[in-house]
């Protein structure tokens, strides 16, 4: 009954939809290149320097755990998802951070001091200034951060890929899913090292941003955004916009030695792990085939996993053989 | 015990000064104007125009209740708590919003639709354009929100009064802590007229943007802030910084009809209410005295609650004689 909806119901993807379709339209002063509904918001100055501004917010029990994760661990992972963002918009700096915190009236001051040192330690690395804040008690620990980066020329958005584009992607897929699950189904105490990899993969994500801006600066992306709901999620991002589709290699997907030991030769475990496992950050973009060459020679760990096409939806494919995938993602609501 | 210290001892300001203090120095690309602990941050552009930036969090049970305020207070406040930062930096335009909603899963989505509208209608009202957000879900609503806005011309910070500048403030005082107390204690379907005056204060504050523009342009403002600690702490953060003191006649502390009826003749319980209720996002600031005449042709409704000197501390009197006022506001931890 749509009146009793809930939102878990609506899911996440609906609400942000609903604000995208019930927003105003920005007016002239608010110079904006890159509205809502992208990894970030792009606004100009008066004078053309462009800013990207991005925001995200973890909770506990929904994010994280704290008999999981040390403080300098959800520290860290919550400056990286918002650098993640701004690297998705190609050759940028981040710049200055806002973090709101929400904490438990009994939490040891150390353990306040340690979170907040290791947020500080993640935003040096960037070259990141902290530069407010707020900070309340809640019942759960919530940490709320925006980050204001420059962008340096053009802004990739996720919605340019042309047809025949190819779809590439850094690093590998699932490590964090698979990591996550092992943290809720395991004793942590008693790890084997390739579980012990992959839940630090979902522990501790590191924003491509480097390689996000040694890219844009040499080649031509023409799409791009990370993968932080997951690789499946983000080809559709790529080309649903556009009512583009996509061909997928399903074993072009590259996929981690410790998630392969861990998935047991179960194929279909492993690339359901490596489509839907959420929390990755790594960049998934589109490039004219021309330029694969020089994106070899540049960054040659980059891997090619399909091709844009003008038909609408995204097709799989192994060994030629059209498969279906399954959805078993993260999700919030 | 130190080592033992949880965070309700240290206390919100000692978490924000720890932040402060082990932080970086900003490089010379961050052109930051003013650094972290002022109402809104401030950075420019290559070619000098300022941007302000600030950031509140709300989460339900430590600043709202759902069975207190609708889900449009909920969204209002949390725009204009933030409108009000910017407003304390002076003449300044709010532009871009972001927010991070966390909800519980089995919210209503209407009960999320109507937050959201009244937060867009809010923002309708002066002038922002909704630019990002996040949605996750969470045990308790909580809304985060990040609001940027330009300078026109100067910034007024914090801590450039002057000795024998005059205090002075907009609007009245002690309604909003009122207001809380009344939902705390009462029930909320039998109150009387100035009751409902009173809360309706605290559930739904107006930042006082107008006034702050119109008097930006044009009086020499040297120093500003919002209530939103309370008075007390307003006047407090006006002449700490430069170790400077004032001395305020409490009987020029503007009080409602409303917060006079609730005292019931209680002089201290009016002044405490009056000093230390806090969310109440009137604007707090200092002149110097050649300027009242102007401001006051300007802003008739201003009051002059006392003058700023080289005396370390704040001191009250009442009809001349020094008066000792007790602290009774709202702590977060």
């Amino acid at each position: 009954m749509k009146r009793n909806k809930t939102l878990s119901s609506l899911g996440e993807f609906g609400l942000i939809d609903f604000i995208k379709k019930n927003n105003t339209r920005p007016q002239k002063y608010h110079n904006v290149c890159i509205d809502i509904g992208d990894d970030c918001f792009c606004f100009k100055s008066e004078r053309n320097s462009k800013y990207l501004v991005t925001t995200d917010i973890l909770i506990e029990n929904t994010h994280f755990k704290r008999q999981w994760s040390t403080p300098e661990q959800i520290g860290e992972k919550a400056v990286e998802v918002n650098v993640s963002d701004i690297a998705s918009m190609g050759a940028a700096k981040p710049l200055y951070l806002f973090i709101s915190l929400g904490i438990p009236k009994d939490t040891q001051e150390s353990y306040v001091k340690r979170l907040f040192k290791s947020i500080k330690a993640a935003c040096d690395k960037h070259g990141i200034h902290i530069s407010g804040g707020d900070t309340v008690s809640s019942e759960f620990i919530t940490v709320s951060i925006t980050l204001i980066g420059m962008a340096f020329d053009g802004v990739i958005t996720r919605n340019k890929a042309a047809n025949n584009d190819l779809i590439c992607v850094t690093g590998t897929f699932g490590d964090s899913g698979a990591g996550l699950d092992i943290l809720q189904k395991s004793d942590i105490k008693t790890l084997k090292l390739f579980e012990k990899q992959l839940v630090k993969k979902h522990l501790l994500p590191q924003a491509r941003i480097k390689t996000a801006n040694l890219m844009a600066k040499n080649i031509n992306i023409t799409a791009m955004t990370d993968s932080s709901d997951g690789l499946f999620k983000s080809i559709e991002l790529l080309t649903a916009d556009n009512n583009q589709g996509a061909c997928i290699d399903i074993e072009k997907i590259p996929v981690s030695k410790a998630l392969r030991k861990f998935s047991g030769g179960d194929k279909k475990k492993l690339y359901s792990y490596a489509l839907f496992g959420a929390e990755e950050f790594e960049l998934v973009f589109t490039i004219n085939p021309k330029d694969k060459p020089k994106l070899q020679r540049l960054v040659p760990q980059v891997s090619y996993i399909g091709t844009v096409n003008n038909t609408n939806g995204v097709k799989y494919f192994e060994n030629g053989k059209k498969q279906k995938v399954e959805y078993c993602g993260f999700k919030h609501f």
